[in-house]
Protein backbone atom coordinates (compact mmCIF):
# COMPACT_ATOMS: atom_id res chain seq x y z
CA UNK A 1 0.00 0.00 0.00
CA UNK A 2 1.83 3.16 -1.31
CA UNK A 3 0.55 6.60 1.14
CA UNK A 4 -0.83 9.37 -0.93
CA UNK A 5 0.31 12.81 0.50
CA UNK A 6 -0.98 16.14 -0.68
CA UNK A 7 0.99 19.18 -1.24
CA UNK A 8 1.03 22.72 -3.15
CA UNK A 9 0.99 22.63 -6.42
CA UNK A 10 2.59 25.76 -6.39
CA UNK A 11 4.46 26.43 -3.30
CA UNK A 12 4.36 30.12 -1.82
CA UNK A 13 8.04 29.43 -0.64
CA UNK A 14 9.67 28.64 -4.40
CA UNK A 15 10.90 25.45 -3.76
CA UNK A 16 12.66 26.51 -0.35
CA UNK A 17 11.67 23.38 1.35
CA UNK A 18 9.34 25.05 4.08
CA UNK A 19 5.66 24.05 3.34
CA UNK A 20 4.61 21.23 5.80
CA UNK A 21 4.58 18.43 3.09
CA UNK A 22 8.49 18.29 3.41
CA UNK A 23 8.29 17.14 7.21
CA UNK A 24 6.48 14.12 5.69
CA UNK A 25 8.63 13.35 2.66
CA UNK A 26 11.64 13.40 4.73
CA UNK A 27 9.91 10.94 7.30
CA UNK A 28 8.67 8.55 4.81
CA UNK A 29 12.55 8.85 3.01
CA UNK A 30 14.06 8.07 6.09
CA UNK A 31 11.89 4.82 6.79
CA UNK A 32 12.18 4.15 3.02
CA UNK A 33 8.69 4.05 2.19
CA UNK A 34 7.69 5.25 -1.09
CA UNK A 35 4.89 7.59 -1.63
CA UNK A 36 2.26 9.36 -3.96
CA UNK A 37 1.88 12.59 -4.23
CA UNK A 38 -1.16 14.78 -5.54
CA UNK A 39 -0.71 18.24 -6.28
CA UNK A 40 -3.13 20.87 -5.31
CA UNK A 41 -3.99 24.29 -6.19
CA UNK A 42 -5.21 27.34 -3.76
CA UNK A 43 -8.42 27.30 -4.87
CA UNK A 44 -8.62 23.32 -4.93
CA UNK A 45 -7.34 23.23 -0.62
CA UNK A 46 -10.64 24.73 0.03
CA UNK A 47 -12.94 22.77 -1.78
CA UNK A 48 -15.34 20.35 0.21
CA UNK A 49 -13.41 17.73 -1.41
CA UNK A 50 -9.92 18.02 0.66
CA UNK A 51 -11.60 19.62 3.56
CA UNK A 52 -13.15 16.18 3.86
CA UNK A 53 -9.29 15.11 4.37
CA UNK A 54 -8.37 18.08 6.29
CA UNK A 55 -10.72 20.53 7.95
CA UNK A 56 -8.49 23.49 7.82
CA UNK A 57 -7.74 23.69 4.00
CA UNK A 58 -4.35 23.19 4.30
CA UNK A 59 -1.34 20.52 3.25
CA UNK A 60 -0.08 18.01 3.73
CA UNK A 61 -2.66 15.00 4.08
CA UNK A 62 -1.86 11.44 4.33
CA UNK A 63 -4.03 8.63 2.92
CA UNK A 64 -3.42 5.32 3.10
CA UNK A 65 -6.00 2.73 2.90
CA UNK A 66 -9.01 3.35 4.69
CA UNK A 67 -6.62 6.03 7.23
CA UNK A 68 -6.55 9.69 6.14
CA UNK A 69 -4.70 11.75 8.62
CA UNK A 70 -4.19 15.72 9.00
CA UNK A 71 -1.44 17.78 10.81
CA UNK A 72 2.22 17.46 9.52
CA UNK A 73 3.17 16.11 13.16
CA UNK A 74 0.50 13.86 13.87
CA UNK A 75 1.42 12.16 10.24
CA UNK A 76 5.14 11.96 10.75
CA UNK A 77 4.49 10.35 14.22
CA UNK A 78 1.92 8.10 12.22
CA UNK A 79 5.14 7.01 10.10
CA UNK A 80 7.59 6.61 12.91
CA UNK A 81 5.12 4.53 15.08
CA UNK A 82 5.08 2.16 11.56
CA UNK A 83 8.14 2.06 11.02
CA UNK A 84 11.70 1.72 12.23
CA UNK A 85 14.28 4.40 12.04
CA UNK A 86 13.04 7.32 13.76
CA UNK A 87 11.26 6.40 17.46
CA UNK A 88 13.90 4.57 19.96
CA UNK A 89 13.29 1.00 20.62
CA UNK A 90 12.06 1.36 24.55
CA UNK A 91 9.24 3.19 25.64
CA UNK A 92 11.02 6.07 27.87
CA UNK A 93 13.34 6.91 24.91
CA UNK A 94 9.81 7.31 22.35
CA UNK A 95 7.94 8.96 24.83
CA UNK A 96 11.00 11.84 25.24
CA UNK A 97 11.20 11.46 21.16
CA UNK A 98 7.75 12.43 21.15
CA UNK A 99 8.14 15.42 23.94
CA UNK A 100 10.98 16.62 21.19
CA UNK A 101 8.05 16.78 18.34
CA UNK A 102 5.79 18.59 20.56
CA UNK A 103 8.19 21.32 21.65
CA UNK A 104 9.56 21.55 18.16
CA UNK A 105 5.68 22.50 16.91
CA UNK A 106 4.07 24.19 20.00
CA UNK A 107 7.08 26.37 21.75
CA UNK A 108 9.97 26.73 18.63
CA UNK A 109 7.48 27.00 16.05
CA UNK A 110 4.81 29.68 16.85
CA UNK A 111 6.78 32.71 17.63
CA UNK A 112 8.72 31.72 13.99
CA UNK A 113 5.48 31.44 12.48
CA UNK A 114 4.73 34.87 13.84
CA UNK A 115 7.32 36.65 12.85
CA UNK A 116 6.52 35.19 9.18
CA UNK A 117 3.17 36.38 9.58
CA UNK A 118 3.98 39.96 10.68
CA UNK A 119 6.52 40.51 7.64
CA UNK A 120 3.77 39.48 5.50
CA UNK A 121 0.78 40.81 7.12
CA UNK A 122 2.16 43.63 8.73
CA UNK A 123 5.16 45.78 6.75
CA UNK A 124 2.77 48.50 5.71
CA UNK A 125 1.70 48.77 9.07
CA UNK A 126 3.03 51.74 10.97
CA UNK A 127 4.23 49.52 13.59
CA UNK A 128 5.99 46.91 11.94
CA UNK A 129 8.90 47.95 12.68
CA UNK A 130 8.67 48.66 16.64
CA UNK A 131 7.34 45.02 16.74
CA UNK A 132 9.40 42.84 14.98
CA UNK A 133 12.33 43.62 17.10
CA UNK A 134 9.88 41.93 19.64
CA UNK A 135 9.07 38.88 17.81
CA UNK A 136 12.64 38.69 17.19
CA UNK A 137 13.48 38.52 20.83
CA UNK A 138 11.06 35.85 21.45
CA UNK A 139 12.68 33.49 19.08
CA UNK A 140 16.15 34.04 20.75
CA UNK A 141 14.59 33.63 24.05
CA UNK A 142 13.70 30.20 22.59
CA UNK A 143 16.96 29.62 20.54
CA UNK A 144 18.73 30.22 23.33
CA UNK A 145 17.08 27.91 25.61
CA UNK A 146 17.25 24.71 22.67
CA UNK A 147 20.79 25.46 22.07
CA UNK A 148 21.50 25.31 26.33
CA UNK A 149 20.17 21.69 26.36
CA UNK A 150 21.41 20.69 22.89
CA UNK A 151 24.62 20.93 23.87
CA UNK A 152 27.31 19.62 22.03
CA UNK A 153 25.79 16.27 21.41
CA UNK A 154 24.69 15.54 17.44
CA UNK A 155 20.80 15.23 18.39
CA UNK A 156 18.74 16.52 21.03
CA UNK A 157 18.03 12.59 22.76
CA UNK A 158 20.77 10.55 21.73
CA UNK A 159 20.37 9.01 17.88
CA UNK A 160 18.15 10.64 15.21
CA UNK A 161 14.89 10.50 15.91
CA UNK A 162 11.35 11.97 14.87
CA UNK A 163 12.13 14.84 17.28
CA UNK A 164 14.97 15.85 15.57
CA UNK A 165 13.34 16.16 12.09
CA UNK A 166 10.94 17.73 12.74
CA UNK A 167 12.78 20.24 15.02
CA UNK A 168 15.42 21.06 12.49
CA UNK A 169 12.53 21.17 10.21
CA UNK A 170 11.33 24.32 12.54
CA UNK A 171 14.69 25.93 11.96
CA UNK A 172 15.11 25.29 8.73
CA UNK A 173 12.35 28.48 8.90
CA UNK A 174 14.89 30.92 10.01
CA UNK A 175 17.58 30.07 7.40
CA UNK A 176 17.07 33.51 5.46
CA UNK A 177 17.72 35.55 9.37
CA UNK A 178 20.62 36.04 10.50
CA UNK A 179 18.88 34.80 14.19
CA UNK A 180 20.37 31.54 13.44
CA UNK A 181 23.85 32.56 13.36
CA UNK A 182 24.09 33.72 16.43
CA UNK A 183 23.45 30.03 18.24
CA UNK A 184 26.31 28.07 16.20
CA UNK A 185 25.42 25.07 17.58
CA UNK A 186 22.05 25.12 16.11
CA UNK A 187 23.23 26.36 12.66
CA UNK A 188 25.25 23.27 13.24
CA UNK A 189 22.47 20.53 13.99
CA UNK A 190 20.59 22.31 11.17
CA UNK A 191 23.26 21.43 8.87
CA UNK A 192 23.84 18.05 10.30
CA UNK A 193 19.96 17.52 9.34
CA UNK A 194 20.04 19.10 5.86
CA UNK A 195 23.15 16.74 5.34
CA UNK A 196 20.59 13.42 5.82
CA UNK A 197 20.30 11.45 2.16
CA UNK A 198 16.81 11.37 3.37
CA UNK A 199 16.59 14.92 3.51
CA UNK A 200 18.05 15.08 0.20
CA UNK A 201 15.70 13.02 -1.55
CA UNK A 202 12.68 14.68 -0.20
CA UNK A 203 13.68 18.42 -0.72
CA UNK A 204 14.87 17.36 -4.26
CA UNK A 205 11.56 15.83 -4.64
CA UNK A 206 9.98 18.83 -3.47
CA UNK A 207 11.76 21.07 -5.39
CA UNK A 208 10.92 19.32 -9.05
CA UNK A 209 7.32 19.73 -8.16
CA UNK A 210 8.54 24.26 -8.03
CA UNK A 211 10.70 23.44 -11.11
CA UNK A 212 7.80 21.91 -13.18
CA UNK A 213 5.55 24.12 -11.71
CA UNK A 214 7.52 27.38 -12.92
CA UNK A 215 8.31 25.61 -16.52
CA UNK A 216 4.69 24.98 -16.90
CA UNK B 1 4.73 4.36 40.93
CA UNK B 2 3.22 7.42 40.97
CA UNK B 3 3.65 9.94 39.11
CA UNK B 4 4.76 13.18 39.71
CA UNK B 5 3.92 16.79 37.97
CA UNK B 6 4.87 20.25 38.26
CA UNK B 7 2.88 23.51 38.73
CA UNK B 8 2.34 27.06 39.23
CA UNK B 9 2.53 27.88 42.67
CA UNK B 10 0.49 30.88 41.98
CA UNK B 11 -0.98 30.55 38.69
CA UNK B 12 -1.32 33.19 36.53
CA UNK B 13 -5.01 32.42 35.72
CA UNK B 14 -5.58 32.90 39.34
CA UNK B 15 -7.30 29.18 39.29
CA UNK B 16 -9.45 29.56 36.21
CA UNK B 17 -8.03 26.29 34.97
CA UNK B 18 -5.83 27.71 32.27
CA UNK B 19 -2.15 26.68 33.23
CA UNK B 20 -1.03 23.82 31.25
CA UNK B 21 -1.13 21.53 34.46
CA UNK B 22 -4.82 21.34 33.76
CA UNK B 23 -5.01 19.30 30.94
CA UNK B 24 -2.35 16.33 32.47
CA UNK B 25 -4.29 16.13 35.63
CA UNK B 26 -7.59 15.88 33.40
CA UNK B 27 -6.14 13.54 31.57
CA UNK B 28 -4.64 11.35 35.05
CA UNK B 29 -8.42 11.91 36.63
CA UNK B 30 -9.82 10.27 32.91
CA UNK B 31 -7.66 7.39 33.04
CA UNK B 32 -7.85 7.11 36.84
CA UNK B 33 -4.10 7.30 37.77
CA UNK B 34 -3.47 9.17 41.47
CA UNK B 35 -0.63 11.64 40.62
CA UNK B 36 1.31 13.87 43.54
CA UNK B 37 2.12 17.72 42.47
CA UNK B 38 5.44 19.56 42.93
CA UNK B 39 4.31 23.51 43.06
CA UNK B 40 7.11 25.99 41.94
CA UNK B 41 7.29 29.76 41.83
CA UNK B 42 8.14 31.71 39.14
CA UNK B 43 12.43 31.58 40.10
CA UNK B 44 12.12 28.37 40.25
CA UNK B 45 11.13 27.10 37.08
CA UNK B 46 14.15 29.31 36.31
CA UNK B 47 16.61 27.40 38.37
CA UNK B 48 19.05 25.10 36.76
CA UNK B 49 17.24 22.17 38.99
CA UNK B 50 13.63 22.61 36.94
CA UNK B 51 15.84 23.29 33.03
CA UNK B 52 17.39 19.76 33.38
CA UNK B 53 13.50 18.84 33.41
CA UNK B 54 12.04 21.39 31.09
CA UNK B 55 14.91 23.13 28.46
CA UNK B 56 11.99 26.33 28.41
CA UNK B 57 11.60 26.57 31.74
CA UNK B 58 7.90 25.92 32.17
CA UNK B 59 5.20 24.09 33.66
CA UNK B 60 4.00 21.20 33.86
CA UNK B 61 6.55 18.43 33.55
CA UNK B 62 5.84 14.85 34.35
CA UNK B 63 8.15 12.38 36.33
CA UNK B 64 7.46 8.50 36.78
CA UNK B 65 10.53 6.34 37.92
CA UNK B 66 13.45 7.32 35.71
CA UNK B 67 10.94 9.00 32.84
CA UNK B 68 10.81 12.86 32.56
CA UNK B 69 9.21 14.02 30.20
CA UNK B 70 7.55 17.98 29.41
CA UNK B 71 5.11 19.44 27.11
CA UNK B 72 1.42 19.08 28.22
CA UNK B 73 0.75 17.60 24.80
CA UNK B 74 3.88 15.11 24.75
CA UNK B 75 2.35 14.17 28.41
CA UNK B 76 -1.02 13.65 27.93
CA UNK B 77 -0.10 11.11 24.94
CA UNK B 78 1.87 9.28 27.20
CA UNK B 79 -0.58 8.85 29.48
CA UNK B 80 -3.05 8.10 27.24
CA UNK B 81 -1.07 5.58 25.23
CA UNK B 82 -0.19 3.49 28.79
CA UNK B 83 -3.47 3.04 30.31
CA UNK B 84 -7.09 2.72 28.56
CA UNK B 85 -9.77 4.95 27.97
CA UNK B 86 -8.49 8.11 26.24
CA UNK B 87 -7.28 6.85 22.67
CA UNK B 88 -9.64 4.07 20.42
CA UNK B 89 -8.30 0.55 20.28
CA UNK B 90 -7.93 0.28 16.66
CA UNK B 91 -4.93 1.69 15.05
CA UNK B 92 -6.40 4.09 12.85
CA UNK B 93 -8.48 5.37 15.38
CA UNK B 94 -5.57 6.07 17.52
CA UNK B 95 -3.69 8.21 14.69
CA UNK B 96 -6.85 10.33 14.07
CA UNK B 97 -7.64 11.22 17.43
CA UNK B 98 -3.67 11.98 17.98
CA UNK B 99 -3.84 14.58 14.49
CA UNK B 100 -6.72 16.11 16.71
CA UNK B 101 -4.69 16.40 19.68
CA UNK B 102 -1.77 18.15 17.31
CA UNK B 103 -4.36 20.04 15.26
CA UNK B 104 -5.79 21.72 19.05
CA UNK B 105 -2.14 22.69 19.44
CA UNK B 106 -0.42 23.53 16.75
CA UNK B 107 -3.44 24.68 14.39
CA UNK B 108 -6.18 26.19 16.99
CA UNK B 109 -3.98 27.49 19.97
CA UNK B 110 -1.51 29.65 18.30
CA UNK B 111 -3.68 32.19 17.58
CA UNK B 112 -5.59 31.90 20.80
CA UNK B 113 -2.43 32.56 22.75
CA UNK B 114 -1.27 35.30 20.27
CA UNK B 115 -4.39 37.31 21.28
CA UNK B 116 -3.52 36.94 24.74
CA UNK B 117 0.10 37.78 24.38
CA UNK B 118 -0.90 40.95 22.66
CA UNK B 119 -3.62 42.07 25.56
CA UNK B 120 -0.32 41.22 27.74
CA UNK B 121 2.13 42.64 26.35
CA UNK B 122 0.30 45.46 23.37
CA UNK B 123 -2.41 46.89 25.16
CA UNK B 124 -0.44 50.30 25.76
CA UNK B 125 0.94 50.22 22.67
CA UNK B 126 -0.72 52.29 19.78
CA UNK B 127 -1.20 49.98 17.28
CA UNK B 128 -3.22 47.88 19.74
CA UNK B 129 -6.75 48.86 18.64
CA UNK B 130 -6.49 48.03 15.48
CA UNK B 131 -4.00 45.11 15.36
CA UNK B 132 -6.72 42.74 18.20
CA UNK B 133 -9.48 42.88 15.66
CA UNK B 134 -7.11 41.51 13.46
CA UNK B 135 -5.66 38.52 15.83
CA UNK B 136 -9.47 37.79 16.68
CA UNK B 137 -10.46 36.61 13.28
CA UNK B 138 -7.94 34.58 12.93
CA UNK B 139 -8.95 32.99 15.43
CA UNK B 140 -13.01 33.11 14.22
CA UNK B 141 -11.10 31.35 11.15
CA UNK B 142 -10.03 28.47 12.88
CA UNK B 143 -13.43 27.84 14.98
CA UNK B 144 -15.29 28.06 11.91
CA UNK B 145 -13.53 25.26 10.59
CA UNK B 146 -13.29 23.82 13.73
CA UNK B 147 -17.58 24.02 14.10
CA UNK B 148 -18.07 23.07 10.47
CA UNK B 149 -16.15 19.73 11.09
CA UNK B 150 -17.54 19.09 14.55
CA UNK B 151 -21.17 19.31 13.38
CA UNK B 152 -23.34 17.83 15.24
CA UNK B 153 -21.83 14.81 17.47
CA UNK B 154 -20.29 15.25 20.61
CA UNK B 155 -16.90 14.42 20.00
CA UNK B 156 -14.50 14.97 17.37
CA UNK B 157 -13.97 11.30 16.04
CA UNK B 158 -16.54 8.98 18.09
CA UNK B 159 -16.12 8.75 21.46
CA UNK B 160 -14.12 10.93 23.79
CA UNK B 161 -10.59 10.72 23.36
CA UNK B 162 -6.68 12.50 24.30
CA UNK B 163 -7.92 14.66 20.76
CA UNK B 164 -11.14 16.15 22.59
CA UNK B 165 -9.66 16.35 26.11
CA UNK B 166 -6.63 18.85 24.30
CA UNK B 167 -8.93 20.98 22.12
CA UNK B 168 -11.31 21.21 25.06
CA UNK B 169 -8.85 22.53 27.21
CA UNK B 170 -7.71 24.77 24.23
CA UNK B 171 -11.11 26.40 23.87
CA UNK B 172 -11.19 26.79 27.50
CA UNK B 173 -8.99 30.11 26.74
CA UNK B 174 -11.24 31.41 25.20
CA UNK B 175 -13.96 31.69 27.66
CA UNK B 176 -13.41 34.89 29.02
CA UNK B 177 -14.42 36.14 25.25
CA UNK B 178 -17.60 36.39 23.26
CA UNK B 179 -16.26 34.43 20.38
CA UNK B 180 -17.15 31.07 21.60
CA UNK B 181 -20.00 32.72 21.92
CA UNK B 182 -20.86 32.65 17.84
CA UNK B 183 -19.95 28.95 17.56
CA UNK B 184 -22.87 27.32 19.34
CA UNK B 185 -21.74 23.90 18.64
CA UNK B 186 -18.08 24.71 19.99
CA UNK B 187 -20.24 26.18 23.07
CA UNK B 188 -21.69 23.11 23.41
CA UNK B 189 -18.85 21.24 22.62
CA UNK B 190 -16.76 23.13 25.45
CA UNK B 191 -19.64 22.78 27.84
CA UNK B 192 -19.41 19.13 27.77
CA UNK B 193 -15.89 18.95 28.29
CA UNK B 194 -16.44 20.68 31.44
CA UNK B 195 -19.06 18.29 32.56
CA UNK B 196 -17.59 15.11 32.72
CA UNK B 197 -16.63 14.40 36.30
CA UNK B 198 -12.43 13.62 35.52
CA UNK B 199 -12.58 17.35 34.47
CA UNK B 200 -14.13 18.49 37.68
CA UNK B 201 -11.87 16.30 39.99
CA UNK B 202 -8.95 17.77 38.17
CA UNK B 203 -10.70 21.58 38.28
CA UNK B 204 -11.06 21.21 41.84
CA UNK B 205 -7.70 20.31 42.60
CA UNK B 206 -5.83 22.69 40.44
CA UNK B 207 -8.33 25.72 42.25
CA UNK B 208 -6.94 23.95 45.55
CA UNK B 209 -3.55 25.24 45.08
CA UNK B 210 -4.76 28.78 44.36
CA UNK B 211 -7.33 29.18 46.87
CA UNK B 212 -4.14 27.75 49.36
CA UNK B 213 -1.74 30.31 48.13
CA UNK B 214 -4.39 33.03 48.24
CA UNK B 215 -4.57 32.37 52.04
CA UNK B 216 -1.18 32.03 52.84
Amino acid sequence: MIPIITAFERSPDRGRGLARDMRVRWALEEVGQPYDVRLLSFEAMKEPAHLALHPFGQIPTYQEGDLALFESGAIVLHIAARHGGLLPDDADGRARAIAWMFAALTTIEPPIVEREAAAYLERDKSWYGERLPILEDRIRVRLAELSRRLGEPDWLDGAFSAGDLVMASVLFRLKGSSMLDEFPSLSAYVARGEARPAYKRAFDAQFAVFTAASAG
